[in-house]
């Protein structure tokens, strides 16, 4: 057994996959004892670096790492903490190497979306900046599939999926109560800059009346006059409207529906929601019964209806963030390379760390339809191929069984504490 | 063939399973030509019964039948209307019988909760009191698990499926941000008069720490003092704190919390939900960041996830209503009985329809923690046998294949229309 060890941590908003990306590090970090010694996570991402909370995996066995596959949330913790530059935040770096040297981490994997990589970016500049030896290989994952290069997020399948079914379902329940009750449903997703989310709603709409009939994306300018026309239309003709709408649409003036009130002149903010704030237009101006949902976690958590090709390739990137870094490969990332539609085929790349950080890819205009309301056939083909196949977890007592890690502490070898 | 038809028809809230309980009476119907003619559906309940808007159903194939099974909402339209007297809506009634006549209907099996077995149970009279004669039989269903005599309700066992398996999925997504992020997360779900749905929530919760940690049931006051002691105690203890809670809570008053504003002084009305309330509330006196959610429709029409036990139950009182009816049966409802719970079986026993109308189930108080916050292991033995199994529809391209019938019209025969 070597004396290099490696670190692997997790980052920002979690997914129904993410930890299937950590099955891919540690069970491929397993199969080279001659070139890692021990393999260590970080609790609570960065923040465990830099307080030296870290995790020894070596305590959990092989087939509790493979039930990480089918787990949702993230195992070791995650957090909402990005490092600042090195030339403000030089105390903070020299932590990051303390840490490093004192258990030998010659190796960091972080796990996370835009901010992440960010943050991953910056480690791997440490061996310049501060003369420590250390690879690291970012890993990819976010449900708002806005990273740059990669042809989709590790994560975005699934709540894709989630979205797509969710919506399918709710539009014939909303149907079924239309003729004498709710025949407006507004469904609100995530996808704060970005209309990826909501896009995938559309998948659900495969013929002529089909839920949904309406998108509201974060960049189209949201129209209430347009919109309010065609959700009349759409009870008209098809005797009720579901709706998908981003928690990301503005406003002509370039604000968040979602933080103005429409209905409020003492200029009280809602509690949270643009789809109470959609819904009670609805009401107001065309006298429509309606109900909305916001899944919030509930969309990027749902690991029971998994996308099987997004649990594959978050498993997959996890692998080659190992086999990139055995390869002496520092400040990468492996990406999601799309080499067909028909049949749909991808294949690993990669692509510098340093173009995944802080870099929002949106939904490009031709996706969306004309009339800023649906999806365009480009957009379907991009979409589809990326919900497809189920990985249904196990059950037990009529519920998934999600494993927990022993979550075994490493001994802390600093004397000092770090202040986060 | 006879000339002797029959008619079925779906009313209330629907349900994930309502359309297996429609596949148990049109399969079971189609085999007994002898004793049954044609198979009518009317649209959206009893409204399609007096607008004499009618289905026949012969024209669908057993394979599309068969997959009704798998199919959520109402397959024929539902409604919300209920039937007056017939001391004082007489002409509602002998439009039924005009109906009734016309198309030779002899059989009227109606799908539906405590407010359609009331309409059900009047149509049931009108041999009595108009002369008619037809066999009037009810099929439970409702998702708020509220009929009596029956020892669950169709339709509930796939909403608490729902529920549990996604208050696990979202207990693990906020114990992973607890740390730098949000530390509570609010789950509100159905059930405005009984705690059934929020008590299945429980389900999840197997283990000391497990989420949700709190929930709030319609038939506990809600005390703020005691519940943010407990969630500031959970959050202290765990590091994160899931809450599910009933649209259904009362303060102190008697009032719906979802009605309350608390953070409004000038009276405006919240646009919907106790589950941002509720964390407002949280956020104010206890400063936690939070996150909620409120899946509304999803709930019930999450067919994707279904209860087996609760698709199979559903089927079985569709089935066992013709049997009954042609047992010669009137007034009468199938329902489930409980035969033992180590191993959990259950099989089909019946009860008159006129005490399953208007009455609400409530949870009783010994399914319910000391402290208001918990279900009991009694509770616990109750429910989980209702959330056993999964029932996978069939998928293409990533999505479920719902069925859609040919909802072939019936000639209308009456020259007068009737306004409902």
């Amino acid at each position: 057994m070597t004396e290099s060890n490696a670190l692997y941590a997790q980052s920002g908003g979690v997914t129904a996959v993410i930890n299937a990306s950590a099955a891919g590090v540690i069970e491929t970090i397993r199969k080279h004892p001659d070139k890692i010694g021990k393999l260590y996570a970080a609790r609570n991402g960065i923040i465990g670096v830099l307080t030296e909370d870290l995790i020894d995996t070596s305590f959990d066995s092989a087939a509790d790492i493979a039930a990480l596959r089918h787990t949702p949330g993230s195992i070791f913790g995650s957090c909402r903490h990005k490092l600042g530059t090195i030339e403000k935040n030089r105390a903070q770096y020299e932590r990051i190497v303390e840490v490093f040297s004192a258990h030998n981490i010659r190796y960091f994997f972080y796990n996370g979306g835009g901010d992440s990589q960010d943050t991953a970016y910056k480690v791997s500049q440490i061996s310049k900046t501060l003369g420590y030896p250390i690879t690291c290989i970012g890993v990819p994952k976010t449900v708002d599939n806005d990273l740059p290069m990669t042809d989709n997020s590790p994560g975005f399948g699934s709540v894709a999926k989630y979205i797509a079914i969710s919506i399918r379902e709710a539009g014939l329940d909303v149907a079924s109560m239309a003729q004498s009750s709710t025949k407006v449903f507004v469904f609100e997703v995530m996808g704060r800059h970005a209309g990826w989310i909501a896009a995938a709603g559309g998948l659900a709409a495969e013929k002529e009346g089909d839920a949904p009939h309406i998108i509201l994306f974060p960049e189209i300018t949201f129209d209430p006059k347009a919109f309010l026309a065609r959700v009349d239309a759409c009870v008209k003709k098809y005797g009720s409207c579901a709706i998908v709408v981003s928690e990301g649409i503005r406003n002509a003036e370039g604000n968040f529906v979602a933080d103005s009130n429409l209905a409020d002149a003492f200029g009280h903010k809602q509690l949270g929601g643009v789809a109470p704030i959609i819904a009670k237009m609805i009401k107001q101006e065309l006298g429509y019964k309606y109900h909305w949902a916001l899944p919030d976690y509930l969309q990027r958590s749902a690991r029971h209806i998994a996308s099987k090709t997004d649990a594959e390739q978050s498993y997959a990137v996890g692998q080659a963030a190992v086999e990139l870094a055995l390869a002496g490969k520092n400040a990468t990332m492996p990406i999601i390379v799309r080499d067909s539609n028909h049949p749909y085929r991808w294949s690993i790349g990669e692509a510098p760390i340093e173009k995944a950080a802080n870099t929002e890819a949106k939904l490009p205009r031709n996706y969306i339809t004309e009339d800023g309301f649906g999806i365009t056939e480009l957009c379907r083909e991009y979409l589809q191929p990326l919900i497809e196949g189920e990985d249904y977890p196990p059950y037990k007592n009529g519920l998934p069984i999600y494993i927990k890690l022993k979550n075994t502490p490493v001994a802390k070898k600093l004397e000092k504490t770090f202040e986060v």
